[in-house]
């Protein structure tokens, strides 16, 4: 259920990662229509919101953190991308629209994501320049040139063989093998996980959190991760094509260990209640005004699709 | 003709490159395996030799240069292996051995591509807390932070939807299309050229070199990148795939527009010299002792593979 705020905020969050999309001219436009068409396809835009969330309820007021939203949107975009290829989840429908390679071909849908995750970074970089523009005004509701860089190290660190993409090999790798509870773990912590830790630090850090507080922030966000993930399993056995915009049971098509297959649907919906709940009580010892991160987090145990 | 000095160099500048390499364990093993085995399969490292040799002509002594010398390598190395891909060229064999799909699977080869983008980034972010340590002790041989978040910008500028990433899908879509002169300098420019300049203008940015002479470099950088590229077309036509460890006559199989195929085989080895002679030219207006590049730029012309 999409409530009032939340609509206003996606789509202010929406405004911000449009302006930051590449102009689609030149000889290279085709890639840059796909890359625009899938960042477009929408999504809950839940990983910007986090970040812009976390930065303000730390006392940013900056806008160094708007080219950050916009990357992370792109590396989760690139993700999405590559994932539905047919050489990996061999998906043609995301969202209730055809996925990149149907659209746009599987040689220009590698290449969109390979550009998505590369104008991430040059993204991300901009902020370096809107520091320095800021500093010739004097301003001061700025993040430091070494919270930049650390969250640009970040970004590639959640996003990479250590976070992301890690996840996703093991995921591949291991899918049609029955998982024990540490693999599963595994790819959950890394695959879905560190895209939501890296958003959620990347605020802290920006509105300039100390290195305890960003710890602190980087537990919370571990547990709304999986929380998160095992809400994906249990939609995907419960919902609908119509609600989802995807195809359902494709778990169970590509027979995938999942959280419900391991522990059951009960325990699977007690356990997205039990991290939410331990989420919002960490986040209870952070300083700032919490209701809208709250907010976020419940809306993960309550959504359909 | 490999040269003593040149082997030696390369040979300093592949040990710098296996230090960054990630280590080969956890869930996610068989990716940073594919990632390694194409790191390893060699290759001229022309682009951190050069970007050492520039780096050094202007003076730099530091070591925070390494990790940028490795993040180039990683990039040129993702391009290779998502350009091998069966959606791509759809090659099987590289410098000699099989391609990384070819030796780890469709589905693998897009996920270590993927891994080595982003870990270029995660390991060019290293060189920011190199210069912290380096501040504790006092030294002042080094690049500023702004150096450094400079250069990250631009490494994901030149590789690319603007740089190399721009080239890549330009060449993907003309592909089996005749070509003007105006599209295949479009493509050369991006797709060979800016991952030299890239490297060339890093090493002077990180030296200390001013904003006119990197703007210097990047012409100089441009030239070597279209010589090198035009040296590729010849030699695809006159070479063996014994010397050059891949498919000869690649681009007559796929029906490509070359500057062979444009401008003639003896106009094609006219301008390689001449672009040669003009980076030349263009370098000895630069400050420091040029006698490196200037042989690696001669090397470029008389390579044979």
């Amino acid at each position: 259920m999409m409530t009032d705020w939340l609509t206003g905020y996606t789509k202010e969050v929406d405004d911000i990662i449009m302006t930051y999309l590449p102009k689609e001219e030149g000889h290279q436009k085709t890639v840059l229509s796909a890359m625009n068409y899938s960042v477009k396809a929408g999504g809950k835009r839940l990983r910007p919101l986090f970040m812009r969330e976390v930065y303000r309820m730390f006392g940013g007021t900056g806008r160094e953190v708007e080219p950050f939203m916009a990357a992370i949107e792109m590396i989760h975009t690139f993700s999405l991308i590559h994932d539905d290829l047919p050489c990996m989840d061999n998906d043609r429908y995301r969202r209730g629209q055809p996925t990149t390679w149907v659209a746009y071909g599987y040689d220009m849908a590698v290449l969109a994501g390979d550009g998505l995750a590369i104008y991430a970074f040059e993204t991300a970089a901009k902020a370096f320049s809107m520091l320095a523009a800021a500093a010739g005004t004097g301003s001061e509701d700025t993040a430091s040139q070494a919270a930049v860089a650390r969250c640009i190290g970040l970004l590639a660190e959640k996003s990479g063989i250590y976070g992301m993409i890690g996840g996703q090999t093991a995921d591949v790798e291991l899918t049609g093998r029955s998982l024990d509870r540490e693999q599963l773990d595994f790819i959950y912590r890394l695959k879905t996980g560190a895209l939501l830790e890296a958003p959620m630090m990347i605020g802290a850090i920006l509105a300039g959190a100390g290195p305890e507080q960003v710890r602190t922030v980087e537990r919370m966000a571990a547990c709304v991760g999986k929380a998160f993930q095992i809400q994906d399993d249990i939609l995907d056995l419960t919902s609908s094509q119509e609600v989802l915009g995807k195809p359902v049971l494709s778990d169970e098509k590509n027979h995938k260990t999942t959280y419900v297959s391991l522990y059951g649907m009960e325990q699977a919906r007690r356990d997205v209640e039990e991290l939410s709940r331990e989420a919002i009580c960490i986040l209870e010892g952070l300083p700032g005004n919490h209701e809208i991160v709250r907010e976020l987090i419940l809306m993960l145990v309550t959504r359909e699709k």
